[in-house]
């Protein structure tokens, strides 16, 4: 490798002025990134910088986006090893750059080998403080907000990390054009209640008071993953729920029969196609029960259960279990907002929304943030 | 590495359904991409894939973008080094993928040292018969061809190949309205007469009829980037020559003075600010003499002189100069077509055009190229 | 008045292929327009063609646009007085020309002297059948689908018949886009329980059974505005209601003593600034109630609740009733879709939607419609 | 009609605030409007304001649009006869409003007995001053500047003043982007040295310094049509000739023989499809002698010839006489821009420029004219 003969190797724990992005543990030796749009970013001097990564998988590798001043420059694989990536070579010394290396993948609860970690950097400039951004916003959600199918050919089919996208996002777009810190926890197939094959283990909420909690495996137990998340540490002003598309889609989905206990679970439809009324109870449920586990964690912050891009079928419940919480509590800072649905325009690959649906999602929910923020 | 145990490795030269794109050599064994736009060409079968390449530099790296099934999903620096580089991984067996590795940057004449070679594929699938396409376009230009700016924010100075784009640039967007192949002939900062600073030995016209004869160096040399093109095995139905923004600015720059001979060249102004006649016809002599050897090489090509860009100061001389040389030879076949100004909004890295404005500036051209086709 | 000396005068009675738009009785020697987005439409050869109006008001005039084959055309003022308009002159004889004479304003229910009639048309031609479109759409609404300064300057906040318009409208948008025939019931002001200003008499649904009841006045009566609509001769596909905002403004505005009986009606807000509920609740019977009454008229209807290009405050309520209706009734042809707020860069005159707002809703609407008639 | 007991008649020529746009004569009792885009404006209170207009023709009728605070409210057919016209009603009086009522149409040289004129207005309000606009610009051209087909279907083919539009043209965009006031001089099929039916009496240079000499008959001449125009009144800062296209058509229609002298005139193609040189030339020479005539005028004015709406292959016969006229003048305030060719996608009605096309058109035009001025 030819670099610069000036450069220091800075181990990230070190580093005074690094912003990290993302949920994950105080470890810093080295940092791990769990979730998509987790990232470190840096107000750098010099001419010259690279980051020593550190990757693992047994079947999905990394990704990563690098932005430069708030542009994306550079997205690519990150295969396995340790070893540095050269971020830029041969800038102006003096000028300050902002520099933000994003993990463009989701956490891969699938694969218990994934491992996205940054040891170093190494540079001739000086790394100067990030700004802090006037908002926080947590975005909650599956498979569109792990941005599947964001990037690449509509006719792509096969799941794999290459077509999930943390920039062409509308978590990305909304906090731009907000101007908020952000951090996102999401997993395709997941739901409320249970995944799209209704099986009741994949379901958001009972993780979403750990650092990365639906992560399996025992090297991400010794990660932290599975740590109780500091929620006093990054007080968001306003959480997105982006649930209810794969509670949805268990309604049309065959059985999941627990391969330990034998026992089946099933979201019904009626003979008429309607939703069976028991099942979609416990859906409000968990609705419920969520908003419950949300606020108590988020004292202060906008409840947004933000919907519709993939279809709206479960809006009904949505709206009644937002209802049945917001009457019972009391608590006035939930509402719901329906978010424009993908059509063949707009639709990406995977059958995923595609980049477009994703910006007209961004407008649409940052118009209605900066309503009730203003 | 973690690779599936299934790869075969194949040398470049062993592949009977490699498609390049770009003028080089017959060697195979590398493969060596000089020019912005270069590129190989797969239809591939099988889970994995990966390349084998080679880059070397004294200043100024390469970086390649990758495009699956027609969309650009990766974008990275190639540093320095002999290296296989994954492309994709995990994909279904059976079904074909068309892929593009591309070089993002131009051919850098300022550095002897700047080297990207291919030497290999590797992959369990099999290299089926990549489709022609109907049509074949060489553009000729500079910086604006070159993609300078075409990626990176508007405060970007620095001089470095990260805000170069083969992509993000009207050749290739040209190209894809078009379902045409193309190649590429480029230098930022050339002109036809001139460079930007006065230099006369930097003009394109002198170096057009090598495989890549603005190279210097031994090693380049060697490569065959001076070797005589063989136009007669890659025949385009339209020649673009995007040339004349450095030739304008040359009338406003310093004098330049030969190092070696001493001798000293200035495009002058008047006093009134209007250009010095007996410079601005020197310049119609180098477009007519350009026009004489564009047409000597492309005997059945539609020459079309599309400048405008970057303003369009020279359009007068232009048109004289086309005028001139029709009239003389009776060539019909070529034409002039003022492209779309860079503005406000359309503007990127550099004081550059900008992605916005290389679109526009490929809407205009493949309108009016499928009209001269048709 | 300049005319051909071939034309001849046809009372509408007397036009077999005569096609009228919008609620009207059966009579034709005048035909009298009530609605917004009322018309005649035709299929008409000749050179030249002719509407006889008759117009009056006290205080609100009437507003004609104009579109041949497709296109608007004209718009005008329509002062009072019975005289001939000119549609076409000096067109090809024997070209068919599909023209549609659209009343560009809502029916005036402050103005009892507001009066569209059409005696006759006059032409050299002849009259074709005018096409059956695939499908029907009612809209029914308030100042939005009444198109309220969705023409004009945005500085504009006088309420006259200028600012509306049938045509930068979502409701023309939507049918066109649908390919569908369609009719609106609108009026501003008014609500699902009361008016914006708490009156409980200014309610859609107690006139939605009458041809235009909300019309007052002896010419009125005389016309059949009072008259009970024939449903059975136009059933819609679908029914849009677009009603809310002014049940929600209702909330925030002062209380409304009725004239005769001295009675007051309020719509409270609690002193935290929610809704007061038992008056939510009565907005919530509201809407239930005139979903029986729109299930009962339109027994085959899909009926879709659209609403929130003003906000959406009330949109929970209407989850809320919809729910309720449902669940009663089982009727499942009943839904809730969130349209897309006006912003900043959508708004028109007197802070209403503007063209580009109705644009965006048209957009959403023509996609859920096409989904559930698909 | 119905009016407000509160107007006064003012005839036009003792309203002191009355602005009037496009070349006419001093007369205002009445004033004649004769050329497309010619208006009157006002800045005007008051509850309500008419217009007494008076209107004839043989064959082609005028047409105005009516446009309130800037914004197009109303468009019509005005119908032969001397009578009023309602402009607004019910407005506030004390708000100033500003009001252009402008003809829609282009003088009618194949129309001798075509006539608008304003006689007098009725208001209720004052008439306060208006606003001069630091620029002024003067349009000349063909159909494409007269607006011909910008608005109506695209299968419109009868040439009538219908599908004519002063307002959907690329002469009212740019000069709302420059924030300038603007005069016209166009007339379909007119060229600079003959028409596309090659009729050499049909040029538009032959009548440039009279006020709208283009105009036949007694009544015309009485009017003052044929009067020198008075170019002192009105130096505009930018002249804008846009011809050429009918120019190009005469090579490709048949010859026109003169109906008094038998003299024939034909602009010549060659066997091999390209312009017979002795024509070309003749072009050539029609441009430079125009150049001149325009530089008398308009001393010092920037000549801007902007060509290439409907294609453009005058355009090197274009830039050589641009050339020998600068070349044999030294006159540097000449200059030529190509316009955004017309697409599938952009044309109107009458295969002409539609709005989409005039709108790209006003974007070149408006960001090349703030170049040169600034």
């Amino acid at each position: 490798m030819k670099e610069s003969d000036k450069l220091q190797v800075h181990v990230l724990s070190e580093i005074q002025n690094l912003k990290v992005h993302g949920r994950t543990t105080e470890q810093r030796a080295p940092l791990t990134l769990f979730w998509t749009g987790s990232a470190i970013e840096l107000q750098v001097t010099g001419s010259e910088l690279w980051v020593e990564v550190e990757s693992d998988y047994d079947i999905h590798e990394p990704w990563i986006s690098i932005l430069i001043n708030g542009v994306p420059v550079s997205r690519q694989m990150v295969t396995a090893g340790r070893y540095w990536i050269c971020i830029f070579r041969g800038m102006s010394e003096g000028t300050v750059k902002n520099v933000r290396i994003v993990k463009d993948v989701q956490a891969m609860s699938a694969d218990p080998g994934c491992l996205l970690q940054f040891h170093a950097l190494k540079s001739d400039g000086a790394f100067l403080p990030v700004e802090e951004k006037p908002y926080k916003i947590e975005f909650i959600g599956d498979s569109i907000t792990s941005g599947e199918g964001a990037i690449g050919a509509r006719a792509e089919e096969d799941w794999i990390p290459m077509w999930f996208s943390a920039i062409h996002n509308y978590t990305y777009m909304t906090a731009e054009a907000m101007n908020a810190d952000y951090r996102v926890v999401s997993q395709s197939g997941w739901g409320v209640l249970t995944s799209w094959d209704n099986n009741p283990n994949n379901n958001i909420p009972d993780y979403y008071e750990q650092v990365c909690g639906l992560l399996t495996g025992e090297n991400n137990q010794a990660l932290g993953a599975g740590d109780p998340y500091d929620f006093e540490s990054w007080q968001p002003d306003v959480v997105v729920i982006n649930l209810g598309s794969n509670d949805g889609g268990a309604f049309q989905t065959p059985e999941w029969r627990d391969p330990v206990t034998g026992k089946v679970h099933k979201q019904r439809l009626n003979e008429d196609g309607s939703y069976h009324e028991e099942d979609l109870t416990a859906f409000e449920n968990a609705v419920d029960r969520f908003l419950v586990k949300l606020r108590k964690n988020n004292p202060k912050a906008q409840l947004v259960w933000a919907y519709g891009m993939l279809g709206f079928p479960m809006m009904p419940a949505i709206y009644r279990a937002v209802d049945r919480y917001t009457k019972r509590t009391g608590d006035r800072g939930v509402s719901v907002l329906q978010l424009p649905d993908t059509t063949e325009e707009t639709i990406g690959a995977r059958t995923h929304p595609g980049e477009l649906s994703h910006r007209r999602a961004a407008e649409t929910l940052s118009e209605y943030l900066q309503g009730i923020l203003a």
